[in-house]
This record gives structure tokens, sequence and C-alpha cells, in this order.
């Protein structure tokens, strides 16, 4: 059993998604949403995202992460902060030795959809038709469950491949 | 006796200096930069800073930390990267329960120099100076030492308000 961490950060609020994935399809452990009270300082902002996805990963003892590689399309402001709490998560998986993966939105889509340029709503569809989920996701969670997937996927066609080329 | 570290943080380098700070002038503990390896991906790069930081944290136990509040003057995926660089050096901070202060370009000028529109190279001067560091200071060093002795005064002018208040 190997359990996988999706993050999808964000200075306001931070989703997360926990999958377990074998050979079938993966199965939903546990997701949820890190929201930021207003008003905070941005460093104790961080310092919540560090420690909440530390607890995240105390409780659910995955054995790798996943974060979608942001796509930049708003300003140089925007993306400092985004940064920031991007690399507040990545050193909560990095501080307790988890390998963290990264994939572009259209490498997520691709594996979620099988198209690259499909819309966010696409993606949460697929999320919960995967798992099983009947409810409605909430959005930031839903993109975490998705970069999951995304890696299990990929992780799975990495572990397939040297059986393929000694086949051939 | 309280020590305060500084840090000016980079996605390439990342400069550290820590100082003891009293009534008197500031005395210099010590400085240095944590340079990243080319070539390594990103999320490498950011566990490097969060486990450097640190280490240099447990190795010589400051009281507070303060950081630069980085000006954005270059495109969304610069800032996306020192962004990433800045969470990854305050959760070093915040994983050990480290208050974290954040000073503007201006305001680290202003208390080193005296003015907000001092250039590097002045700033640098008179952390040489104020230290009694005779050798010229590694850039990203000095960067992290000034805005130590920012904190350091700040710090110190907020601990007087108090008393001229009685005064009054």
């Amino acid at each position: 059993m190997s359990r996988i961490l999706g993050i999808d950060p964000g200075s306001r609020v931070t989703g997360y998604g926990l999958i377990d994935g074998d050979a079938g399809r993966p199965v939903l452990v546990a997701h949820g949403c890190i929201r930021q009270p207003d008003g905070e300082p941005f460093p104790e902002r961080l310092a919540r995202i560090f420690a909440e996805v530390g607890a995240v990963i105390k409780t659910h003892d995955p054995a790798e992460m996943a974060i979608e590689d942001v796509f930049v399309s708003r300003n140089a402001a925007s993306a400092l902060k985004l940064g920031q709490a991007r690399g507040a998560a990545i050193c909560a998986g990095a501080a307790v030795g988890l390998p963290v993966a990264e994939y572009t939105p259209a490498k997520v889509k691709q594996a979620l959809v099988g198209r690259g340029a499909a819309d966010k709503r696409q993606v949460a569809h697929m999320v919960g038709m995967l798992l099983g989920v009947r409810e409605p996701l909430q959005a930031d969670a839903a993109d975490a469950l998705a970069v999951a997937i995304c890696h299990l996927h990929h992780r799975q066609t990495a572990e397939r491949r040297p059986a393929r080329a000694r086949a051939s």
C-alpha cells in the first residue's frame, strides 16, 4: 500500500487530499482545506501552513507527496505570496523526509481528463467519479486530490515501463 | 543577551547572519551563505534551505529571526521562486517556534544608513563598520546581517517607548 498526499497550495486556502493506491483504482483517505484567518501576519500564515500540513502528515503517514507546479498568470506580488505558501507546504513534507513530486497543471489535467486543456470543473468531476465521492468536493481539496491521482498514475506508468522494455 | 538571526532569502543563494545585541552595539556571532548546486530539482532546493537554516538555528540558538520583506521588481516567475525560498527559510524558524519579524528594504536601509534610498554597498559598508569586520562581507551575508541589525534597532526602540511614555 502506498499513500500519496496531494497539495494545492495557496496563500489564503491550501487544499490537501490523501489517496491510497496499489494496482487498481485510487481510494480516498482524507481531504480538507487549511484556511487562513483574515489579517494575520504573513510569517504566521506560513507557519500555519507548515504546521497544519505537518499535522496531516503525522495523522495519515503518507509515503509520498505531490504538488502542482503552479502556473504563473498573475502579477509578481501574487506569485511571491503563492511561492511562499508553496515553499511552506513543501518544507512540511521535506522536514520528515517525504519525496516531493511536482506536476504542471497540464499534466494533472491530462492524467485526470485525458487532455491538458480541461477546465477545473471537469477535473473536480473526474476526481469525484474516480474516488466515488457523491457530494461536491471543495475546489482546493479537489485540486489536491487531482495532483495525488496524477502522481499515482505517473508512478504506475513508470513502474510498468521496465517490464515493457524487457518484453520488446 | 538576545541573539538575532537575519536571513536574506534567494532561490540560488540564501545569506544568513547572527548578532548578539543588548544595550550597546551589536556583536557579530556568525555569518555565511547557503548555496544551491546547479541543476537540483526545486523541491530539493527548498528542503536544503529549510535544513540548512534549521542547522544554523540549532548551532547558534537565536531567540528571534528577521527577514527582508522582499521587493518585487522582477517578473512573476522569479517572484514565485524567491517566494518559495523565503517560505522555506521562514518555516525553518517557525518550526522551532522562533518569532519572525519582516522589514521592507527601505526600513533596513533607514536603520543602517539613516535613509531609505541608500545603495547596497553603503549598507554592506555600515554593517562592516558596526560589527567591526575588516574583510569585505559576502553580499548576501551582509544583507542578512543588515536585517538582523535593523530588527535589533527596532526592538530597542520599542522597548524604550513605554519608559518614555511614562516619563512624559
